[in-house]
């Protein structure tokens, strides 16, 4: 079996760069990798990421678009996800099952823990092994992506909804010190990527 | 609040014939009453089950179908159920809860209790508060459906899924002995349609 790593954090985080560093230096080393974020090209998954996104759905209740992102998180798993590990691949994921528990689940407070029980019946025991946690306080990542001029419909979201999507992360990363480990984000892209190398290394 | 009745029951038992004439009945009656039934006309609904409908989807995994299940019952529920009975009205239902477990839990095997977790995630406290199962047996169901001379996707499945079902819906009934009440629908239709007033009238 391979290596199930996910990257996770707030908007503005940089994991979404340091993802593309870290498949080409682990490349470059030999490794077998393949990098993905859901839907991950995986079409049922495509076309109910389309359902949840479709900006005429304003009536969508939040537990149906948390039952939606867990049946295309199940999609991406068992054709893309499932069938790299099992080639013995490392599959680097671009947001995962703590997405869900921090913006679902805790962001439109719905509840971990039931977030959490769907995501496990989408997933079963396809965990990330590791997951790196980029941690930047909101007031910076939302600077960050003010500096880019274009905000999604998450990104518009509310400074507060962002700051419990924070607190979210910390919780789930205190509540998981083996899985989850943390990385400050706050510093130089340069010094993100070298530490983000660094904690896989070391679980590789 | 009103009153939430559903209508269970495996292929060929009649229930969607008992349905409209217990709705008539009730109506007549002076009873404020809706019928309905997956999706029930709600947009997002309609979209989800096209999307697990298509025949396309050969690919699609039976736990992403489950949850798109559950995801297309939690908007019929928000939009549709819940309001009428907070109106007051009598809701009939074909087809709910029971159905999922009967066909996906128990029937593709994916296991009883975990297609409940996603559906009480999907439904909260609105569950029936009497649910009509209309026992028949598979062999006299099929043959009564092979008389109408068309088969939709889930009735042309083999016959051992149709006698797991079968055994769910006992098994459902057995342990829900408040909720589910059953009805014998091997008898002639006037009986049958008789035996579900009763049993309703017994309960408003």
């Amino acid at each position: 079996m391979g290596y199930f790593i996910s990257f996770e954090g707030p908007e503005g985080s940089g994991k979404s760069t340091v993802i593309k560093e870290v498949y080409d230096y682990l490349t470059q080393e030999g490794y077998d990798v393949i990098m993905t974020r859901e839907p991950g090209g995986i079409r049922i998954a495509e076309e109910i990421r389309n359902l949840i996104l479709n900006p005429d759905h304003q009536e969508m209740d939040d537990r149906t678009e948390a039952l939606l992102y867990a049946a295309s998180r199940r999609q991406h798993v068992v054709e893309k996800i499932q069938p790299a590990l099992k080639a013995n691949k490392i599959v680097l994921c671009d947001r995962f099952i703590d997405s869900s528990l921090a913006y679902q689940g805790y962001g439109r407070d719905i509840g971990i823990d039931e977030v959490y029980q769907i995501n496990t019946f989408a997933i079963e025991n396809c965990m990330p092994n590791l997951t790196l946690f980029f941690d930047v306080h909101p007031e910076i990542g939302m600077e960050r992506i003010g500096q880019r001029g274009f905000k999604d419909r998450l990104e518009q979201a509310g400074d507060t909804f962002h700051e419990r999507v924070y607190e979210a992360y910390h919780q789930l990363w205190q509540e998981n010190p083996q899985r989850i480990q943390r990385i400050d984000a706050e510093v130089s892209l340069e010094e993100v990527i070298a530490s983000s190398i660094k904690k896989i290394k070391e679980y590789i």
